[in-house]
């Protein structure tokens, strides 16, 4: 089936892309994007050069307008007014990341992190009192998790909870400046209300961390006695959002504040839990603040997306260099190396979002622990790969728009500024690979979550190495396409299987090395192999990436359409492997020549993609009032 | 000869390494560093908080502080009270880059881009008038030859400068808004006068672009009659340089306002040039600004550094996570990871310092016209490899650093924002790379510059296929080092063959593909090359850069300081082949076992390394006072 080109039918084209790219929640996408375009429409848009006090004003006046629009209702339990749409808040999420990333992140903050730890660590006593409140920002609020001296390693964290039985109170205590509550969103200017996470002891023992519920500021805005409340000041980006310090000095809150649904203290001082072992209740408790990652990962993937369209845009008009036959200057987009630069990572942009719409659903779905043990795994592996990606996307696309990119005004700085915290924010990206690859290495048997390289090495030496890959999505599909495959670079099935085979080979060379790991050089061993950690947890997301790619042409009903987004599927499993050629050529898997002829093969995609360029771009549904810059006028 | 460790020894070894990287200039450095110390601290430190325009007004004081304190005089004619040290002149600007990157630039605009021009463009008459004022800062001005509509085909820009004999005047006018000129430093607030590059035409014939003096506003600082100065407004970074917008309607200049040097007007309209042919006398007036090249490569060096000090600072005492043998936390800086991401970008700075002083001495030293075209290339490849060099540097250290990386206060947020446009200014990375390609496939025999892809590809065919490596600097050490090298991958010579048969082997297969090219498809043959002419560029200056270094390992006279250096360098080698390694591999130069041995020497060399980080940072020598961040305290 032929592509067809031409304006009219580039323009179906993008419509039936749209389709497809809404997806399942498509209705709800679209609705979002209204409120969202109408919201900031009536505000004249985002201010551009506020102060930051006005510029956290201006983001909550937004705040209030989305909630009374109904925006968090989305993912709250029907019960307390929400919707009960838990796929469907994340895809609400990811749109804001269209607009003003503050507002996005100030939206996360108070109704993911704050409002869904009320939810998933509460029980009926919070929610009853709370969610009503927290849905109509009546009540803003913090998620004080990390602190100055703990970030990624969120299990040694210091604050404490000790329990007074003779008041039948927690005393909440920052024992020094490491353990502060940093970074934390709503904290500076908004927040009356914070979960903080805090080692709990009761009868003398401490059960390690657990979540309650600490009033920061009183009616009038001013610090409850105890809390000690700092400004983080200014940040590269995300100025509009209140990031703050919190410490506690001996705060006292009832019993009913701790968050008691994976650990509960009588009113004796008796512990219990229906969760054995301080770890496994950890991540039991991390793991339903997943939602957190997975949203974070549809954001990014908004901001590389609306970068692209600017500089697909800006790239389809600007013109430099004359052509010596015609004398006609040249649109900036017919050179190759301006191809080399945005095509590939527009087809990177379409993978991860059929790959996150995949996750969405998983999470929307889940009904087991194994299915949620693999959910929180492939989100800490996308949100690291989708996080990256937008950093590095949204950096090529304001060099290639030039001087133009560099000013405000173009939209581009800052989308850049505002998502370079994406990649440490709710998991740093390093740590979450590994935590990935020790999901893969122990095949799900126990909780990811816990890195200790020896827990890590032991739980591979328990079992045999050989790796089995477990296709996550269109099996039957993948099935059919790899059984009757060709060795041709464009056949997909040839492509899958070098996803494949690559992740299982540096899966079961890495399991190789760690087993020769003992407790007296464990650490040792592990960190020698840190590369081939991160290596095997990449080429993992990748697979996982590339499948959801595969079912979503599987299932593009229309052919032109459907041809098309073959194509994109092949430049983006070209280009991946492209980028990793080299170790298809070490493990034999690429001759010399055939690893050339992938990067020739990458050349020519970009020149057959390059005329549906716009289309591909303008199929991302983003509202032309936010995509307003004058280097597209 | 063993590397030693230990704090008093790591003292030395950094005072001893800092005397090395000092230089040529070394005196020079060290005074420019006190004075911008200086400078920053009797203000207490950069305003971290200000609006745009009051920041714009505090970099204007520090201008004027640079002024008093006699900054600029250091590359301006002995004649005029400078010190005719033009080397010098680049070397206190890099110093600028360890404090605010806007007063850094905003001085390269007045002093380098302005006042060069003046300089080197202009004649006696011009010097008399204007240099003083301009070093003394009482005439601020502004280098006008960017336009909307050409950035870098600047060639083709359209602001014409018309004689008219009945006046004896040029008439200088924008014809549309493609025309005007934008992005121009000083322009905004505080320049009086423009150096603007314009189509000279003369009874009635164009004569290509040169530059005029045109004042902007009056004494008053109001615009003069028919000068409209548009803000370019906010930017992504850099928000103490007012960048803005000129368009002239017919504004008339008198005669001898024409920068006259290669190029000049009679009364009566004549046209004459020392100088024969548009194109030739075009880039021979571009030539003589290649300081500003060389000027932004080694700010953005000094950036580059500053961010890695800051980041190595903190890896070095930031701990996370435990060690399962002893309990204790980690210290990052222990992590492989960790290593990897900091210490070969850290190897790759040692490397562009050695490369960048190498360039500013033969910037010193240039003779003729040969040399002039060589480090007209060499500044080209430079500016690029080390402007991406910082900006990956620099985002690399912020993720390294967390969320304190994200904060205001830690300094690397400002560094990344700042230097972003520097891939971008004083010539797009991706259209400078071509140049130095160009530039080797005609063996320096014409202007580099031109960049009409069938230029290219005519003088390719012109030759003979078949390279010669033509060493750059420490000639008959190199010599040596190759002829009696083995194949280790820690030899030397191995390293340096494997640098030079890349650039070869790249070179002589991109001439054989463009000589194909005929005066009809020359643009498609070019543009399908365009990836193979990046590369060939890249491994020249991959090359060139290696050279310097291993010069400068064979100058350090202490012992220990010398083997340190000696495995940053392998450091460097190594860690740049294995980014490449795929083109090893797909040429037959490393089998997959080699390649592989290549990873794992980068990993060990990482671990020795680890120990003298911190010495490594230090020896740069950013004074204390500008390192100041809350996450090192």
């Amino acid at each position: 089936m032929g592509i067809t080109t031409g304006d009219t039918d580039d323009r179906t084209t993008a419509d039936a892309l749209r389709e497809l790219l809404d997806g399942r929640w498509g209705t709800l996408r679209r609705n979002s994007v209204e409120l969202l375009s109408g919201l900031l429409e009536s505000d004249a848009g985002k201010p551009r050069e506020l102060g930051r006090e006005e510029y956290r004003a201006w983001v909550l006046e937004q705040l209030h307008a989305l909630a009374e629009a109904g925006h968090p209702l989305i993912g709250f339990p029907a019960e307390y007014g929400g919707r009960d749409d838990v796929g469907g808040s994340v895809v609400a999420f990811e749109v804001l990341g269209f607009g003003d990333l503050s507002l996005m992140v100030k939206a996360g903050v108070q109704w993911g992190l704050f409002g869904g730890a009320v939810q998933a660590l509460g029980t009926a006593g919070h929610h009853d009192r709370y969610l009503r409140a927290i849905m109509s920002l009546e009540l803003p609020g913090c998620f004080a998790m990390t602190e100055t001296g703990h970030g990624s390693d969120v299990q040694n964290l210091r604050t404490t909870a000790t329990y007074d039985p003779s008041t039948e109170e927690f005393v909440v205590h920052t024992p020094d400046v490491s353990a502060r509550k940093d970074y934390i969103g709503n904290a500076a200017r908004d927040g009356r209300m914070a979960v903080v996470f805090a080692q709990l002891v009761t009868n003398g023992e401490g059960q390690g961390v657990h979540a309650l519920l600490v009033p920061v500021r009183d009616d009038a805005g001013a610090p409850m006695p105890g809390v000690r409340i700092e400004d983080c000041g200014p940040k590269a980006g995300l100025n509009g959002v209140d990031n703050g310090r919190l410490s506690f000095d001996r705060v006292r809150v009832p019993r009913a504040n701790l968050l008691n649904r994976y650990g509960d203290v009588a009113p004796d001082g008796t512990y219990s839990s229906p969760i054995e072992g301080e770890g496994r209740r950890f991540f039991t408790m991390l793991g339903t603040l997943v939602r957190g990652r997975i949203s974070v990962a549809g954001g990014a993937g908004s901001a590389a997306k609306k970068a692209l369209a600017l500089a697909v845009r800006y790239g389809d008009s600007r013109r430099q260099f004359t052509r010596p036959d015609t004398g006609a200057e040249v649109v900036v987009l017919d050179y190759l190396a301006h191809q080399r630069r945005l095509l590939p990572a527009l087809a990177t942009s379409y993978a991860l979002h059929f790959a996150q719409e995949e996750m969405v659903s998983a999470l929307h779905d889940v009904a087991d622990d194994r299915q949620q043990r693999e959910l929180e795994s492939r989100a800490a592996g996308l949100k690291a790969v989708a996080t990256w990606h937008a950093t590095r996307t949204i950096q090529t696309c304001r060099e290639a728009c030039g001087g133009a990119g560099y000013l405000s005004d173009n939209l581009i700085a800052g989308l850049k500024a505002d998502t370079d915290v994406f990649t440490t924010f709710e998991g740093d990206n390093t740590v979450l690979l590994q935590l990935v690859a020790k999901g893969l290495l122990t095949s799900y048997r126990d909780h990811v979550g816990d890195l200790d390289p020896w827990g890590m090495a032991r739980f591979v030496a328990d079992q045999a190495v050989g790796v089995v890959i477990e296709r996550t999505a269109a099996r039957a599909i993948i099935d059919r396409l790899v059984s009757g495959s060709s060795d041709a670079l464009l056949d997909r099935g040839w492509q899958v299987r070098q996803f494949e085979d690559r992740e299982k080979h540096v899966l079961e060379g890495l399991a190789r090395r760690l087993r020769r790991a003992s407790k007296e050089n464990a650490f040792d061993v592990f960190n020698a192999a840190q590369d081939h950690v991160l290596h095997a947890a990449r080429a993992h997301v990748d697979r996982v990436v590339l499948e959801a790619f595969v079912a979503a042409v599987d299932r593009c009903g229309d052919p032109s359409t459907s041809a098309l987004l073959d194509e994109v599927c092949d430049l983006y499993a070209l280009s991946t492997i492209e980028a990793d050629r080299a170790w298809f050529l070490e493990h034999g898997r690429l001759t010399p020549q055939r690893a050339k002829a992938v990067s020739q093969a990458v050349n020519e995609l970009c020149g057959r993609l390059r005329p549906h360029a716009r289309a591909l771009v303008d199929a991302f549904g983003i509202p032309e009032s936010l995509l307003t810059a004058p280097m597209n006028a």
